[in-house]
């Protein structure tokens, strides 16, 4: 089915919805060979196709091809069918599912390349192969750009039908030393959950750069210049990331004509599609603290209620006193705490993904994970080699933090959070990741946790029990004066 | 109905689920002349409630009936019915409900007094109204102690049917200068909401104290005595809540014969019912920031991950070096600290409510609820009163934060909690609360937080588009090289 040189007329891979993402992951596939149909309802999408096509094809004799007719468009293609869909998230995906089907011949693959919440996935995905059709969700990150040079793609699904697909999905997806950024991640909604799971480390990640703006805009009172070199400069570094590179660009960006950077232009409400959301939720579910992502869920959430800060900066100010530190020791503390911060939330969403594994038994491969993460996607990051080293030196790693090398990075670097955190609260700027960061890790670190407090005083009130060290069963205490009773 | 002193052999309220909670709160409101029936399958639990009342009566002519059939049960009950479920919340409420409507006529009332999620109490309320019923999604807060002796009641539903059940709630609710503490909340499962958020609140405070122990135990070392009497001077003072009372007992709690605290006895790991992780599940649903609240969740979390905190323990150390502050001056901060992160944990429950109230058009009276909150709950604390006369001084108050009466009180605890974040951190104490306390705080009075940052590079990945100060209108930009365009 995916012999690049076939001289049937019929198209080896389907797209619906032709927006940026769609057109751009399809002229991908022509680039390498792999001739291809794309449906969209508005015609100005499907033209749009094959004029960029036209555009970008030069000598290739690929054939890209745009439909607004979908009985058309599924009649183009090859046997058994592979069909992607780059719909907006939610009832969009049931209807247009429910329009391709009867169109469809069991056996036929139908891809939600969007970002569904994984539970939709489950249930599509069990309703579907019931019927005889395969359905994988598939995550893709990597924007726009991503998706036309290459994408970190997160299939999950039925196995067998992976294979079908793998050669075009092989071909398309960003390369890490000549390994392509794509693996099968496991059945069911698998690719869905590893997705959601990188976009809520990448608000956490995100997060940790605004916060590294607010120190230095607010408290080392840098100029912009001066805070885009910084970022420059850690991109050059350790913390090399594609999202530090996306901030040194964004603090050089100024619309023609204009003196100031577009950025001291733009609102500072904070949007979200839900991704960073719903990981903080299912985390709650499974048991897996994940603090850095809550804290930047809602941060984006409290960056909403402008109206209430600037009343709230009117009562308690909000002008901050130059940092009274060594700028230079300061920055190098910041870059040490930003590198704490980021392997820490990276450790947290790993976490996430080692409960969701045994919890829907998707089997996850967390080495394989890493290594599609090192290319193409949001959270590519020099560090993810560190990582790929830990999990392929341990396959059975429990976490992240509890890797050798990884425990070299955090006791070199936990001294520059400390310094950060401490200088910040006391000078009145919100780091409120960064502060999380340390938290989390300095509970992590402790054998013993002040939770036998929160037992005893549940049972107080709620006689919700307890148990004791070292005895078994379950216990509840008369704290107002009787004695401890094994119910 | 509700004449307690009818000559009518028919009873007056029944409830199913005769566990501590049920069979106290028949005994309160036989207390108050109410005769009544209890349910239960099993016999023992029915024959408990019948003893507990032969002992309790007293002179009393009220009668309290043990069931152990449902029909007999329902039949000895005056029309409309009131009936009060106290089951595990999920699907045996269902199962109960189920068995309950055949034998009840309409009009009947079914209040449902566990901690179910709000939106099973929805839906229960739309299809029981529908079908001629009403259903009360009924929050009660107390422990055993005050179900028995007087709980805060949190009733949501139809308002007709709570004015038949009103005598009954007023007359057994907890009484703050004269004041029942019970009111109605609103329609539908506004009582199960405010319920929810009430244990929100809950998770938090208790989190704080948790915090707070660790700081001195691990920070100042002081001994169980010494920890036990901060609590208890607390507890005296401006501070005094039901939760620093447990916890000042709780410090004084020997098993009988044995010389150390039972609290030391306690494993360190947490357990939840769920109402906390709800809380902050629906929260950022609802596009709420309740990070205090988020923390407490996941310190809960992380708790039961013994063996790998004791395992990074011998890989980070976990020995915290004592303090090297002035000890009164520091307990003085700490209490300072607690004062203003118990403030800032209640703020953010509020505005979840005031969030809810819009959402579902639960029309909260936000001063009526902290009236009920001030005695019977686990929440209730002298503060309650600062809150109240804050509601009531401007009933359209948008956020506790800007209420002039607690901005007084945080900008007098404020340096307190800088201190002690910024002394924990440096000593690697775990004060993850305390810290998303005042970082929350320094973000509210932000009138620009860097979210700009956050839409720019959301834009430059993924084509989000952004929005411009001072211009209407969503714009994006080719962050690449090119200018921005207005798409």
């Amino acid at each position: 089915m995916m012999n690049t040189n076939s001289t049937s007329d019929q198209l080896t891979f389907g797209m619906i919805g032709l927006g940026t993402m769609g057109r751009n992951l399809l002229l991908n596939m022509a680039d390498h060979g792999f001739s291809v149909a794309g449906y969209d309802k508005n015609p100005a999408q499907s033209e749009l196709l094959e004029k960029a096509w036209a555009n970008d094809a030069g000598e290739s004799k690929t054939v890209v091809k745009g439909f607004t007719d979908i009985s058309a468009f599924v009649g183009s293609l090859k046997s058994p069918r592979a069909i992607m869909m780059l719909v907006p998230a939610g009832p969009i995906v049931d209807s247009v599912v429910a329009e391709l089907l009867p169109l469809l011949d069991k056996g036929d693959i139908i891809i939600d390349g969007g970002n569904s919440h994984f539970t939709d996935t489950m249930r599509r995905d069990k309703a579907l192969e019931a019927e005889g059709y395969h359905f994988f969700g598939m995550g893709i990150s990597g924007g726009e750009e991503g998706a036309r040079r290459g994408p970190s793609m997160m299939p999950g699904g039925d196995k067998t039908a992976y294979e079908f697909v793998k050669p075009v999905l092989n071909a398309v997806a960003a390369k890490v030393n000549g390994d392509p950024c794509v693996t099968y991640i496991g059945p069911g909604a698998a690719g869905h959950f590893v997705k959601m799971v990188h976009n809520g480390i990448e608000y956490a990640v995100m997060q940790l750069i605004a916060e590294t703006y607010e120190v230095l805009r607010k408290g080392l009172k840098m100029d912009n210049a001066a805070i885009g070199q910084v970022f420059t400069d850690w991109n050059a570094g350790r913390l090399q990331s594609f999202l530090l590179e996306v901030t040194s660009d964004i603090f050089k960006y100024h619309e023609p004509g204009e003196t100031q950077l577009l950025l001291d232009s733009i609102k500072d409400e904070a949007r979200a599609k839900g991704t960073g959301k719903w990981t903080s939720q299912v985390a709650m579910d499974l048991v897996t603290p994940i603090p850095a992502i809550d804290s930047a869920v809602s941060m984006r959430d409290l960056s909403k209620y402008k109206a209430w800060r600037v009343q709230a900066a009117g009562m308690y100010g909000d002008e901050i006193a130059p940092l009274a530190v060594d700028k230079d020791a300061f920055l190098a503390s910041l870059e040490q705490a930003f590198f704490f911060s980021m392997i820490t939330t990276y450790a947290q969403g790993m976490h996430l993904l080692a409960s969701a594994s045994e919890q829907y038994s998707y089997d996850l491969n967390l080495a394989e994970i890493t290594k599609i993460w090192r290319g193409g996607c949001i959270i590519r990051a020099a560090f993810l080699e560190t990582m790929l080293s830990a999990y392929q030196a341990d396959s059975s790693l429990k976490h992240l933090l509890l890797a050798p090398a990884v425990q070299a990075i955090i006791q070199e670097t936990v001294p520059g959070i400390r310094t950060v955190v401490g200088t910040a609260v006391a000078a009145g700027i919100a780091v409120p990741t960064y502060a999380t960061s340390v938290s989390y890790f300095d509970a992590f670190r402790s054998a013993n946790m002040p939770s036998n407090l929160i037992q005893a005083q549940r049972d107080y009130f709620g006689a919700h029990t307890f148990e004791l060290i070292g005895k078994e069963g379950v216990f509840h205490a008369q704290w107002q004066g009787k004695e401890a009773t094994n119910p």
